[in-house]
């Protein structure tokens, strides 16, 4: 189906809008009539942008507050109409988007209604236009779609339908199924919003909380299935009012937007048995695993001798490239050095292990990822990368059921893997922007078809971090995605998955490796909420551990210092334990603060 | 009454916000637990500093989930609590807080809490310790303080009392008249909040969006009114969970937040008839108008011109200073080029005329603003300042009625006020940062005695800005307060009242001063909100005025381009038109952008 977006979703000028727009691929947009408004372009120099950028402008909206009025205000309302059928004719859009009275509406009829909007149908076709009517979540008397539809089959006119909005419709709760008891011809338009599950007015939630198909709680794509089962032919159009969108650069957000839109016509697809006009792309493949985790610095040393104090195992040089490998079970950490100048340790790359990366990338191609490129020489492996919104490469890798994977032979002069307590990568935490976060959220979820649980909080020093844990069925990858406070940097961290996590953290006391330092409290708070006893009190306090119990198991774990902006986690699973102690992070943070002051472990970023 | 605050509200580690609260003044402070347990100073070491500081621990908080249980998880419920008994032993506190059950309830009797809430008051007279018990808003069962009241009762116990936290009454609506019907001796403790109005899950909306007295839409004047009748003697303690303070300076908040009590407790004073608990501060007087205006800059030609070019009359230079006076009508604006060096124009103080400016002063003064100094000589008018949380500094003048104030004589080799259609200052508008807002509200209303209208919001093309109109209720002050994206910066403004803007605006045009530009767009769109003529319309477009109309009347205006971080708006109020035409506010802020872009209008900041 074509692709559309409403300008209000992005931030700029009108122009700036256009250009973004047709660079990330759109079919079109909806012009939101405050972006005309306030623009110094006349609508004859915006159509004919448009017009240059291979841009179809299919529909101007909104129209408020137009029908269920007194016979003296529907005057008044139709000489509006008139106003905006002309600057409508200006621009070449032929379709008015009529959402349901909010303001002035003083009729609760389907009848009055349905006659006011033929009077506002004739006005529009003797412009040539057309008028789709929306039932808001909040419209005064009309706010149910089924009603819209009720009342433009009483209008019974060629120039008036529905649009659609699956906002207005889901935040109510209202089933989308019925969609499919409209005609596709009386379907004029189709608008479409996720939305984080939150309980407030609906107006609020609308205006400030929309999200990109994919991001939120609701199944958009049973709703454009139904659409589609309805036979609507139109543009699929993003309509998303969101405060950080708002502020966002917006190449980037266009992009991340039709990014969602093919997301979700490929999902609605798979739905709807893929009638003729959703259009499919290559199947998303969950990863198996981690294959590598890649830490970039100008001297890794620092790095290196924490790993040798974990008990991981210095793998080899890399035959062309400054990188070395360190492995223990499963874990594999490439450290490189390679165009790394003035740099301190970061997390710069992750690569997965999938059933088949060619698959992969061909899904992320058309997802129109950036791809990230991986200098090989002859003889090494070829890695499809990307990009990812949070900056770091993600590349992807044929898994290999109980091999190393093929790559790992690129390394030289080495020592073989040895046995560890070490079995391999638990989960990776990024931390970004909160600007780049629903498009992280996306980019799991639509290329590495990841699953999103809920948001949890956990407050810091300086301010509540934010994370939302993408993973797979099967707990193989787990990749926390963390929103700092404005002006605080935490660093991101690698998990590492121990068999017996006190016998790697005597291992690395004993190699002169300090964990991050827990307060006393912290143990008297445990024996309260859990009611240790003694002897399993001093073993974690003896090595700074941390802990958690779930209904399911227990964990244990410990952190090691900031490096760079980066630092490793030691976690042991214990029977079930699914979840990631986000109780234990306070704790986390206000001694990360703490090491940060006292330059202990202070290192690129810290807060403020 | 003495003043407290729970250590959740700051930043900071446990100590910054120990420190933090001493210095602002409060009499003592509630442990929040979470903050013990990250913190690495023991209870002994945290009861120590609170002691050198002169700081008491009211209360251990919160204890959760405890009552209308299985008897078996009341064994393990007393079995926690006795370990918090302990940890307040060493902490020298002598009051934990009980949350109504939330996880665990499973038996909905006040019998069954109520003997159950005996045990716990045993257990903690034995520890020398009482229990406040405190019906949250979302509690299972016990969500409503006149039922958390009934159970203390039936409790008996004198180790027993209630906590009244006016945030789970007044989110709930419940009527705080009731406060009265409760003995004083059994209301332990006191927590206070402010709130926006916001329809939202309670939960969120309690974690997140709670603001300090005064910031929101409560009457907790009323509220602590009740509390005092009912003869509570404890302290008022602050509990405000808030997103923004979470990352605010932990010093500023204190001060900020002590301020909110002080001004709070006058209040109720007040309201209460004065009992003797509650101590009151010298009167609120609602300034009469602006005195004057101040700009600075280490040249102030350019806004000389502007002034010129708009028919202002230069009144003089100071005799000591290197300032200079403008005038019309009641419009003054003092151009101040003193320790300026390097800035560009920027609004940099604010006059107000008072009925008795020392009262004014004393007031301030016991709501410990930060005083500003002015230098003066001999034989010039001294006149009380504060700095105000958006770093404008505020000065006080005793009202002359219908004479110029006597500062005035200051400068010399002027010209007379001559006749003008600019008659005096109709409103100011200052930004500041996000952190700021709350802060800079309060100040308003607990110094200036401003009233506080709800938060607008205007779309501009880097984000949403927000508005609060604070004024008087005579509308001889308005002053708005804004905040803009993180990262944009946008222009204050001040507003000069005009009886023919349209004569301004020609002359202004004739003497080469250039108004924003205004699109032709936005011409078109009035004509089809408003169903302008013709000649209205070309009216406006000539003179590039924005226009506005209500039910009271309508709002003539324009702005001048920027010089520095500074603009001037130019209005006509037409009849009782007495709003602020925020639809305009887009149509302005994309022109400045334009104009920033351009570099025709950009200075100090702009977007980006």
């Amino acid at each position: 189906m074509r692709t559309s977006i409403a300008t209000v979703c992005l931030s700029g000028s009108l122009e700036d809008k256009l250009y973004a727009c047709a660079d990330a691929g759109f079919d079109g947009v909806e012009i939101f009539e405050p972006d005309l408004v306030v623009s110094d372009r006349s609508p004859e120099e915006v159509r004919a942008l448009a017009d240059r950028l291979g841009l179809t402008l299919f529909m101007y909206q909104p129209f408020r507050d137009f029908e269920g009025v007194s016979e003296g205000q529907l005057e008044d309302n139709l000489r509006r109409a008139r106003e905006r059928f002309t600057t409508m004719q200006r621009l070449g859009v032929d379709l008015m988007l009529v959402c349901s009275n909010v303001a002035t509406a003083t009729v609760d009829s389907d009848r009055v209604s349905a006659e006011q909007l033929r009077r506002l149908g004739d006005l529009a076709a003797r412009h040539g236009a057309r008028v789709a009517f929306e039932a808001l979540a909040w419209g005064r008397y009309v706010d149910d779609y089924r009603r819209s539809w009720r009342i433009v089959e009483q209008t019974d006119h060629e120039a008036v339908g529905v649009c659609l909005d699956s906002f207005h419709i889901l935040a109510r709760g209202h089933d989308p199924a019925d969609i499919e008891k409209i005609p596709g011809e009386k379907i004029f338009f189709v608008q479409l919003a996720d939305a984080p599950p939150l309980t407030m007015d609906v107006l609020s939630w609308s205006r400030h909380h929309r999200l990109f198909p994919g991001e939120g709680a609701w199944d958009l794509g049973r709703f454009v299935a139904h659409v589609a089962r309805a036979g609507y032919a139109g543009p699929l159009s993003l309509e998303v009012f969101n405060d950080v969108f708002r502020q966002t650069d917006t190449r980037r957000t266009a992009a991340h937007a039709l990014r969602s839109l093919v997301w979700l016509e490929d999902r609605a697809a798979r739905l709807a048995g893929s009638p003729g006009t959703l259009r499919r792309i290559p199947d998303a493949e969950v990863p198996t695993g981690y294959d590598y985790v890649e830490v970039k610095a100008e001297d890794t040393g620092e790095v290196e001798r924490m790993l040798e104090a974990l008990g991981m195992t210095f793998r080899g040089q890399h035959r062309t490239k400054p990188v070395r490998l360190w492995s223990a079970g499963d874990a594999r950490i490439v450290l490189n050095e390679q165009h790394a100048r003035d740099e301190r340790p970061r997390l710069a790359g992750i690569g997965f292990g999938v059933p088949d990366a060619t698959v992969v990338r061909d899904r992320a191609r058309a997802l129109a990822v950036r791809p990230a490129a991986r200098r090989t020489q002859s003889g090494e492996l070829e890695m499809p990368g990307f990009v990812t919104p949070s900056g770091i490469e993600v590349f992807l890798n044929d898994h290999d059921d109980g091999n190393e994977p093929a790559w790992v032979a690129e390394f030289e002069h080495g020592h073989p893997a040895g046995p560890s307590q070490i079995r391999g990568i638990d989960h990776v935490n990024v931390s970004h922007s909160r600007e780049a976060h629903d498009e992280a959220v996306l980019f799991c979820i639509s290329v590495l078809g990841l699953q999103s649980p809920p948001v949890t909080e956990a407050a810091g020093p300086h301010g509540l971090v934010r994370s939302q844990v993408m993973r797979t069925p099967d707990g193989g990858v787990r990749l926390s995605l963390n929103v700092s406070p404005a002006g605080v940097s935490h660093p991101d961290h690698v998990a590492l998955e121990c068999d017996d996590v006190v016998a790697v953290a005597r291992r690395a006391r004993a190699n002169g490796l300090s964990p991050v330092l827990v307060p006393d409290n912290y143990y008297d708070d445990l024996r309260a909420r859990f009611g240790l006893d003694d002897a399993t009190l001093a073993t974690l306090r003896e090595h700074q551990l941390l802990f958690d119990r779930s209904a399911d198991g227990e964990l244990w774990h410990f952190y090691t210092q900031r490096v760079g902006s980066l630092c490793l986690e030691l976690v042991q699973r214990v029977r079930d334990y699914d979840a990631y102690a986000t109780d234990n992070t306070p704790v986390l943070l206000a001694a990360q603060d703490r090491a940060d002051r006292a330059g202990t472990g202070r290192e690129d970023g810290g807060a403020h």
